[in-house]
């Protein structure tokens, strides 16, 4: 048993979690984009502008990553922070400049029928910027475990 | 307009694309992780042993990153790649070793009823190793526009 992690038993529906807070930066998000997600409005301000995102955009994968990072940060889950199926969406735009937190919720504990000591969790996890807009919004499915017998 | 480039006329249901391969090794999977998933299991051999994966594993969040990179190069839209919302799960890990290749399918095309330049493109890409096996399924809403007037 790790000391101080949560385990199934600490969890419940309602339960709140704060994360971060990450700044974002202009060289930031063309690292990420030029190794993982090579497209124009992800590398260049000029093409930014010219595209949809109507300025330099982050990846989603890289709100994503940043995202999964404060989560691990802040929900000390012992046996690990760990998605078996997600869903997630982008509102708007994340950009240099913005500092990033997330605020996840419990919304659903699921016991496993094959599977005593284990539950499948999921969490809604909204990643906001420093107005409190809404850049990403998160959801896992996630196992979760009992405490081990001493 | 884009010269060789996609856009949404060139589309269909059952249009199928395929991109990589990504040769994936232990060096890889501990830097993103050190960044963006710093969890034991993915930064440690014998951490990873002794985890629900069985041995080292990369974040599930590298594999998607390295999903977009391929699902960039082998999809030319001319607007990008830019998905709404997504849906992500993993049925294996990911590991280091594994050469990663991306099968996409074209499984629904929704035209705006708001803007008629524009359709709801839905696409489901699998992630397979080099044996095969499924490693991610990921399925994308994106935005597609049509070719604009010459």
């Amino acid at each position: 048993m790790k000391e101080g992690w949560l385990y199934l038993e600490d969890l419940y529906v309602g339960q709140r979690f704060e994360g971060g807070a990450h700044h974002l930066d202009a060289e930031q998000i063309k690292r990420f984009a030029a190794e993982y997600d090579p497209q124009p409005f992800h590398l260049d301000e000029e093409a930014g502008k010219a595209s949809m995102f109507n300025g330099l955009a982050a990846s989603g994968w890289h709100t994503m990553a940043l995202t999964m990072r404060m989560l691990v940060e802040s929900i000390p889950l012992a046996d690990g922070v760990i998605g078996a199926s997600t869903e997630v969406a982008w509102p708007k735009p994340t950009r240099p400049g913005m500092t990033l937190r997330v605020y996840t919720e419990v919304v659903d504990i699921r016991p496993s029928r094959s599977k005593p000591d284990m539950a499948i969790v999921t969490t809604r996890s909204e990643t906001r910027d420093q107005d409190g807009e809404v850049v990403q919004v998160f959801t896992a499915k996630m196992p979760v475990f009992k405490r081990p017998a001493a």
